[in-house]
């Protein structure tokens, strides 16, 4: 079983994807498959200090799962995730403006940090019960971590940077997959992580629930 | 000075790209170049048993950059490069076929491998030579590396992959910005330099020779 082989009969189920991220949904796109895009109404307001981030991000990633879930009933199959910046121990969220966008990428310059995306991937499968076949859901959670070094950056640099608007609706302040990319020294990990959705290991966790697209 | 700061300045010259690689000219207009893409007529057949493969892609990145110079006197910039895939010390092309395809990626399947590019800019310029000033040349050659390592891939992934047809124009059999990502584990280093060009280390030169940019 591969994820190519199984990307026809995974469209024969209606997969839903829970997050608005066109890096996303370009992301699945590009692997084959097709899917309806509803953006969770999760608040992700779960508490920080009480969870490392890669709890943080699993946590959140189930909760957008299963509110899409309890709204769309229909859906056999539901992905969410969930990325979030860590620099110092503190999880860095999308700058409340260019001043906050300016602190964090003076903390990111020349520094390493690490980005994690939690995934979620709700199934609904029939299940006995004794009595006969009732609906049930598997809900399969993990997260991806990746290490990424930016290059010394100077104030002007950050400034110029800025002054794309990129940084803006960024978490972490910067997004790889753009002119950030060029401010980026190294990665190390899986690079789609960092644009949102680690596509590798995501394909390996449906090669192994194979058995819900029979 | 920074690259973002001096595109609109580097943009008044005539930049010539000697290269076809349409990932190549994506990533370049991602920073804000303008620029003309000129294949370079190089015939690409360096001796590769007495270079390394770093030795390799910078010497044909700057044999493709002066061919372009040569035909091209008018360009004030061009710029060049070569990708190769490493393997156990070989130096992996496109495939020939599907069935060099399969050979290629079962060798890659577990391992790690680098992937090399090398970069030549061709800076034109006046230089005073006592009599007055004439036309002459720098040449700014280097090469980047990063680490690529492949899931375990069974027979049927590998012939799922190549019936996308993905991996016949691409070194190494594979393409990292494609379905291929889904293949790979995790990298160490640039990611643009394994889709083809290393826009860190790219921006990082342009800006230490922005004196050509005056």
């Amino acid at each position: 079983k591969t994820m190519l082989s199984l990307v026809s009969k995974i469209n024969q189920k209606i997969i839903v994807l829970a997050s608005a991220s066109p890096r996303r949904v370009e992301l699945l796109r590009n692997l084959g498959l097709k899917f309806e895009v509803i953006p969770s109404q999760f608040a992700e307001n779960l508490d920080k200090s009480s969870r490392t981030p890669a709890q943080y991000v699993m946590d959140t990633a189930r909760c957008k799962a299963l509110d899409v879930h309890q709204h769309h009933l229909e859906a056999d199959v539901i992905i969410a995730a969930d990325t979030v910046v860590v620099a110092n121990e503190q999880i860095l969220e999308k700058p409340a403006n260019e001043e906050d966008a300016f602190q964090m990428l003076s903390a990111l310059s020349g520094q390493v940090h690490h980005v994690y995306t939690g995934v979620a991937i709700l199934y609904k499968h029939q299940a006995e019960n004794g009595e006969g076949k009732i609906d049930s859901i598997k809900v399969d959670v993990w997260n991806e971590k990746t290490e990424v070094e930016f290059d010394q950056l100077s104030a002007d640099v950050i400034r110029a940077y800025i002054a794309t608007r990129e940084p803006l609706d960024k978490a972490g302040s910067y997004g790889i997959q753009g002119i950030g990319g060029c401010l980026i020294r190294r990665i190390n990990g899986d690079y789609f992580n960092v644009v949102g959705f680690p596509v590798n290991s995501f394909s390996n966790h449906i090669v192994e629930n194979s058995q819900f697209f029979n």
